[in-house]
């Protein structure tokens, strides 16, 4: 085991209709103004804008709307929200959505007290030392962002998708209502379960510690998405397989997982953002794309993990044999597994591999994917 | 999955050596003068006092002692502690051992911020509503109390042994140095792993709500003990296995593994605190005794998580094997399966039933556990 520092004082509310507690939340955190993010009108006309609105006035809290975060959010509406901040004099931000809402809110908050232009922050010209307190109700589960610091958003002038984050930009308290995710769709439920393995697999496949500890706790997860995905696709009405979902997506991206490890990092996510960053294709999809091929490519450096996981999530004897199962589970979930389902072609590499040299110098993993390690990565899966 | 909270605002510093930055800690606290609680003199024979004390003069801290705390720690202590804190206005706590010196330091932090006796906490005539605080350098991984708000201690006149805690008694910052633990004796690294594994099966085998996650987080635990130990034991220089164990010590008892879980009771505690209140044996050793005992008397009131035990455990097909496979290993481990290896005979069984009797009602699961089930079990003991 390595040396780790886990500190993780999000306050997780797990449970159906505990987003009528917000506001209660906020008052102890003394609030009394706040910007309420969210992305399409959809949380209005379903009702929860006014279980958030009405439990918000409660407790004499008031609120400033910044509405319309899409997916693969970008720099324009955080700056927006910014404005918005601080033309309200907010005290708090609050995110009613996904990830991306979340990661916009984060962005926004750290934004908000920063007297430069927020982009500094992902580029590392400037210094996150402090964020207006964050609060979330979540409607999705798939990023893990309600229980970690970590926000990532597309600049569209630069195609640049980076991130930022620290324990200043850790939601205060994240409510986690599996009745809310009841909504999501067929196809995003499989985007989102492919995400949430991708932040389990990146460390345990890369780090040069990796506890066994860690590892078993990582199939654990792993299995449990396996699992409850297949219960969700049979049955969107599986409250418990909802539940269980949801907590192993919290869990895959809150510390636990890696604390302990060392020398991993995080190449599927930087392949992936250029995906999203250049096509605007769901996050998800992109991963399920960039891990078999990722998976491929990697394999023979770290044999005995992949053998690990051939045998304890799919019960099977050899590396290929698991990453096959992998992407053979894809499949059966629907989400893609090549460039071509997501309308990229080969003629689109060199830009993709040229962008994701941006990220893997972000993710401090340049020197071992330099643009032939990409493309080649990228070719398997053409 | 039931609804619940998750808050474990603990810092975790892990890694050896890390006790020397206690003072910076405790600095970014803004104490200036500490209660240092400690067991036996060893720590100032093996050097730990001096970084300890070295640590809090470079950041100008104040300390008063109070040594010789005991296992299966005791009230007077607690009350002696509570003095001092007082009589010396020390405005944290700072633990320096295992499981029983944390414990009392917890009861040390909330009684003296308590108006009347410190026992009303413990009985539930008083509420803890705020505590001094705390902070640990653990030097024997076993209770999981570094990482949750709770602490047992024996009434010596009553013979009561029962806990206090909630998150004001949760440490601020706990400091696990797996080096500080390579002097754990044989014994008692046997002890804790029974402990630790007692932790994990409580929750496991009687929630009846029991997520198939938690599970596969519990069995992924117990499986990490019970390789580490087998290491630790041929090798006690095995800093990796050092690591994993004390990791999962504390991952056993932060809530991660039974949030969302509900229904559920502490038996094995509840009879042990019996064993160790009367007789003052080792509280592991007091588990591996009651744990064999209850599981063949209680299995069949959950027969299939008995087997997904054996199954995911031992790999072993029923209910009874994976029973006999735990007391196997524990005989292996060399830590008691039977009353009699503690000193402990038949006709002691009407005084330990009658003070199980305050424990399961503590525990609030006397209707279960009536005095004729409790001879029951504890004959199974023999």
């Amino acid at each position: 085991m390595e040396q780790f520092s886990f500190y993780n004082p999000t306050r997780i509310e797990f449970g159906s209709g505990k987003e009528a507690e917000i506001g209660k939340h906020l008052a102890e955190h003394r609030i009394s103004n706040v910007l309420l993010c969210y992305g399409s009108e959809r949380i209005k006309r379903e009702g929860l804008f006014d279980v958030v609105s009405r439990s918000l006035a409660e407790q004499g809290i008031t609120f400033v709307e910044l509405g319309g975060i899409v997916s693969n959010p970008v720099l324009s509406k955080v700056c927006e929200g910014i404005e918005l901040a601080r033309a309200h004099g907010v005290d708090a931000v609050l995110s009613v959505g996904g990830g991306s809402v979340l990661d916009s809110a984060k962005a926004i908050a750290a934004g908000a007290q920063y007297e430069g232009d927020v982009w500094d922050l992902f580029v590392g010209k400037g210094a996150l030392t402090s964020a207006l307190p964050l609060f979330a109700i979540l409607t999705i589960a798939a990023t893990g962002s309600e229980m970690n610091g970590y926000g990532v958003v597309t600049n569209e002038e630069t195609q640049e998708k980076l991130s930022i984050g620290n324990d200043h930009t850790r939601p205060k308290v994240s409510i986690l209502s599996p009745a809310l995710m009841a909504g999501v769709s067929r196809d995003y439920l499989a985007y989102s379960a492919a995400d949430i393995i991708s932040h389990l697999i990146e460390v345990y496949f890369t780090a040069t510690v990796q506890p066994k500890l860690q590892s078993r706790l990582v199939e654990s997860l792993i299995n449990t998405v396996i699992d409850t995905t297949r219960s969700l696709l049979d049955n969107p009405a599986d409250d418990a397989a909802r539940g269980e979902f949801a907590w192993a997506a919290t869990l895959a991206q809150n510390g636990l997982t890696f604390s302990g490890c060392a020398g991993f990092g995080y190449p599927n996510h930087a392949i992936e953002h250029s995906l999203s960053a250049l096509f605007n294709v769901p996050h998800g999809a992109g991963l399920s794309v960039v891990m078999p091929a990722w998976m491929k490519w990697y394999q023979e450096q770290n044999k005995s993990q992949f053998e690990r996981f051939a045998k304890y999530v799919f019960g099977l004897p050899s590396a290929e044999e698991g990453i096959a199962a992998l992407e053979r589970w894809f499949v059966e979930i629907d989400t893609p597994i090549r460039l071509g389902q997501l309308g990229i072609q080969e003629s689109d590499l060199p830009a993709i591999v040229a962008n994701v040299q941006i990220n893997v110098k972000a993710f401090g993993i340049a020197d071992a994917y330099p643009p032939h390690v990409v493309t080649d990565i990228l070719k398997r899966a053409l």
